[in-house]
């Protein structure tokens, strides 16, 4: 009888289509083991590639870290799994999870993301109301002109979603000098937000925003959220910025708006074709910066992966409940 | 004898050739006026624009608003005249300043920008840490790369200059919890800097550059200080930002690093002609935003400007030294 003996199988699955970052690499989980030393000795490790491996593993597999998770007979094929770790934040992809056994846990990578979004939306909301698009457009036909714009401090900020991407945007606006408003399911108030209200009261607060960003995660709820009516509500001069889902907001509504000028811009960084098509009209959408899917990802982020795995492995072994378990319901 | 009679004469003069938002017009004046009541009346005031009015109004004029005063014989044209505030706070155009009577003083704008370099060095940092330059012209092929990019938290900023503007590039930087080395004449510590070096220890702190920021005021001293040598020292990697002036500065070096890809790219606010002319090879350089002279001016300049000059009029009426008075020696 030996502690030092693998007690557990994690399975972790993994795809070549994905951007490098999001790799599962043997080199990358090499070093996470020597950060966590006594927890590793507790595993067997398997990698599989595009689930070439992934029948016999499943097997034998207590945990495993997939994102794209087998979703027939998984019980049957998987008898012993009892927990399922996303590396993503966001499980829109997953839902409904009627193929999810009740008694098998799912974990999202929330809190992955927050320091980056926070200076993806310093960045997006700076360059909104420095009129940037402009004067980008401004350099390519080598034509100088001088736009001037006011500080962005004192301009009020929407925010729709108050999780770990909506309070790294609430972090930035508060550097900034912004009143925030939060929008989220409980309105439930919190220190980075000057007021939160329920999602019922947008249409109130909407008009008062200078700038919206979106960090929602997508769901049942969330999905066309912002609607042509809401794009409508925007005020004149107002800037948006989605670093959340693309199918909460009506991008076409939006794209109207911009063209006619009556927004000061857009960031976007999701769509719902991702690569984005280049036929696509959005790369030419007046004042809208299209950002391909990079203001919440950190370089590093399989690295935080793996050290919250471990994080939460030890919880388990301590009989702790585990952090990020996905509410099957709420979707997120 | 009523205290309610104008005492002294301040002559504006402003030329129409200026961005409108240096403009010194009738209308701010009246507005400013209504802020500084009891002061204004003390004032009898002329507005002149391209010099139509200059030579009568010198004659009786007491002080003046002036970013281009006439240099030839000044003190017999303008037997009465004791100060001068220009509308900027360089005055490197009006150096060396043999042309000024020792008894009249010259103040400058300094403390006008620091609120706007402050988010214009968040937004540059953040747009050249996110690759930004690389991005936009993705979008203008409709390409779609997703180039991810860490936090830029705990990169290090050198910051030439620690006046209005590199103060407030410090305040930047501190936000973005960047370590801070500022490269000044003294070399006398602030609370913004972690360390603070004088000139002569430039080459020891240049390549330790994550990002340096120019903010000095072009003199003497400044001028062709970051060489090509110096622009040699600069890390593989490192991202360059100038707000100050262009001469201090080799552009073409820099070009030269940025066209072979060793630089994470430049934003650069100034040029040595401005407009830059539609011909300059700058528009296109590899990694180069060209912004037209905005990042330190807000629209509302020429009101704080007025401020500022009721602020030290109070002063002088109360015998107390002027503030933002230039160093004849140093330029600024």
């Amino acid at each position: 009888m030996s502690a030092r003996k693998p007690q557990y199988h994690l399975h972790l699955e993994t795809g070549r289509k994905r951007p490098a970052i999001f790799h599962l690499t043997e080199e990358k989980w090499i070093e996470a083991t020597k950060r966590h030393r006594l927890l590793a000795k507790k595993l067997k490790v398997t990698i599989g590639w595009d689930n070439e491996i992934l029948e016999q593993s499943l097997q034998s597999a207590d945990f495993m870290i997939n994102s794209f998770p087998p979703k027939n007979d998984l019980r049957l094929r998987a008898p012993r799994l009892q927990w399922i770790q996303t590396t993503s934040a966001g499980v829109d992809g997953l839902m409904p999870f009627t193929w999810l056994p009740k008694d098998i846990v799912l974990t999202n990578n929330t809190g992955a993301h927050g320091a980056k979004a926070e200076e993806s939306c310093l960045m997006a909301l700076l360059m909104l109301q420095s009129r940037m698009p402009e004067v980008i457009k401004n350099q390519q036909n080598h034509h100088w002109q001088g736009i001037f714009t006011t500080p962005i401090h004192g301009k009020t900020v929407v925010i729709l979603g108050f999780g770990d991407l909506g309070q790294g945007a609430g972090r930035a606006a508060k550097k900034l000098g912004m009143p925030v408003i939060a929008v989220t399911r409980s309105g439930k108030a919190h220190r980075l937000a000057d007021k939160v209200v329920k999602t019922n009261q947008l249409d109130k607060v909407l008009p008062k925003a200078d700038f919206v960003i979106v960090t929602t995660p997508l769901t049942a709820e969330t999905r066309g959220l912002l609607n042509k009516e809401r794009i409508q509500l925007l005020k004149e001069g107002a800037g948006f910025i989605n670093i959340g889902r693309s199918p909460i907001v009506d991008y076409v509504a939006l794209a109207n708006r911009l063209q006619k000028g009556e927004l000061l811009g857009a960031v976007l960084d999701v769509f719902d074709q991702e690569p984005l098509a280049p036929t696509s009209t959005f790369w030419e959408t007046q004042n809208l910066m299209v950002l391909p899917h990079i203001s919440c990802d950190d370089p590093r982020y399989i690295d935080h992966l793996y050290d919250f795995w471990f994080f939460n492995f030890e919880r388990f072994l301590n009989g702790k409940k585990l952090k990020n378990i996905v509410d099957r319901q709420l979707g997120y």
